[in-house]
């Protein structure tokens, strides 16, 4: 099985516009009063994104073998969670970003108090998303409330608002490779790891199947953080959509600052190479996943 | 049946003791890493708040005939959302409140960006512990999702938040009774109805006595808000913890300075009349409920 970049590009792009079009169907339409909140959620929400989240999700109902349709809700509600962090983490008191994928930031656009507030309405709309789908026919309410639970967990104190506390107190300080690799694993790697999980145990699947998907996801959200901090410095920010450097400028720990970026590299690679491995209990259904890991070490944005 | 006010704060301590022993409970501790993040979010919750809202979600599982210790985590989860909202309403780009019950609030203590995030993990804990409620047993996990739904949209864009939309928007504006009216049926009263109506839901009571409850907690809400509106111009502030007249300053429309004080305190009162008429399904179980609609008209907090 040959890698194509330009080829798996067209497909990821096949599957963004799938999912777009039923994320619109699950939010509040835009004219709904109060207006300026809607407004500013579907502004958040599109945004160019590259709605990785959902496609793992729907792509982990697929390799277990369920109708990924019903997986949609969930799908669409971990991008809606997505993109509350990304409008609270652009926040002035947090990382203070004008810019988020060339576009000005949530509040830049609607002020700072609607930010806010469209954060807290995308994360508690996620939740609604996901609850709606315990009365789609043939799904187990008791999945469900597992999956809610699961998720919430992992982006909660203890997972990614966790992160991104360690991410603002440790701006500026000395850390270590443990420390930066637990900060990530709560920041970026706990939603990824909620999301690859969620496909499976939305259908009660619990068994090695799970097991290989959360090692796959593991994997796959560090060789993501790294090829992330390597696009800072090397990426192009006509592609990336944010100014080169900008980690440096804001004195923040990464991968490449930390290891050099030879060996910065060296781990993104074997972190694929990992996550591709995981998922030889799985057949060609799992051949999608395997080249999204593979594509990590070629994206360009 | 009489009235005393002192024997009923009495019993309204004894339940608010109740529930904050299980509230903590529920949450991490405050040494869980990051600790700066658990510090805050206990800091936020135990302030002293009444305990209002966890307090209703029992007593409605209660008159509905239920075992109120398995709407707990319910409950429990009621007063993490509602602690949210008032860190997030206190921050500087919104209400910019220093003193929440005479104490600094909680951006005050642990900056801006720690208070966005302390609101962001309660909110998320919320859904945490409730969805942790469909593996008690003897509990429906389709009830449990229809509850994190109902709650979910009664606080999001269409709701509570919603409700804070439209208090920045409509600050120092003219406003209308019926715009007043959709304002606080958002930000206040709608997370009361969903815990009225989450003590019944959660056993899956669906019938008149569910309407009973939804028409208490409307008047319930809009007493509560009147009341509230008129304690911040005759209230005591070492009671209230909060100054005299703040919501004047701050050139937000109430309900006194729309209707007069005297019309205020007669719509209050006609509320809580309304709020005490809807329970007369139910028989002695609901005097609890009965006497707190009564009690707004004596609250001094």
């Amino acid at each position: 099985m040959g890698f194509n970049v330009v080829t798996f590009e067209g497909e990821l792009a096949d599957k963004k516009a799938y999912v777009e079009k039923f994320m619109r169907e699950f939010m509040p339409p835009e004219n709904a009063y109060p207006q300026v909140i809607h407004r500013a959620m579907h502004y958040a929400v599109f945004n160019g994104g590259k709605r990785l989240r959902p496609i793992l999700v729907l792509e982990s109902a697929q390799v277990v073998g369920k109708d990924l349709t019903r997986a949609l809700p969930v799908a669409c509600a971990m991008e809606m969670i997505h993109s509350y962090s990304l409008v609270h983490d652009d926040l002035p008191a947090m990382d203070d970003d004008d810019l988020r994928r060339g576009k000005p930031t949530c509040h830049k656009v609607f002020g700072e108090a609607n930010a806010i507030l469209t954060g807290d309405a995308l994360l508690t709309l996620a939740f609604e998303i996901m609850t709606a789908c315990a009365e789609l026919p043939g799904m187990e309410p008791r999945y469900v409330a597992k999956v809610v639970r699961e998720t919430a967990r992992a982006v909660g104190s203890l997972g990614m608002v966790g992160g991104q506390v360690l991410d603002l107190e440790l701006e500026g300080k000395d850390t270590d490779f443990f420390t930066l690799k637990t900060l990530h694993s709560k920041k970026t790697g706990a939603l990824f790891r909620a999301c690859l999980r969620a496909g499976a145990l939305l259908f009660g699947v619990e068994d090695e199947r799970l097991q290989a998907l959360t090692r796959y996801a593991e994997n796959f959200g560090l060789a993501f953080q790294i090829t992330d901090d390597i696009l800072d410095v090397e990426g192009d920010e006509k592609i990336t959509g944010k100014p080169v450097g900008s980690d440096e400028k804001k004195q923040k720990v990464t991968y490449p600052s930390l290891l050099g970026m030879d060996e910065a590299k060296k781990l993104a690679k074997s972190s694929v190479e990992e996550a591709v491995e995981s998922l030889n209990v799985f057949g060609a259904e799992a051949d999608f996943l395997r080249n999204l890991a593979l594509y990590l070490l070629h994206r360009r944005s």
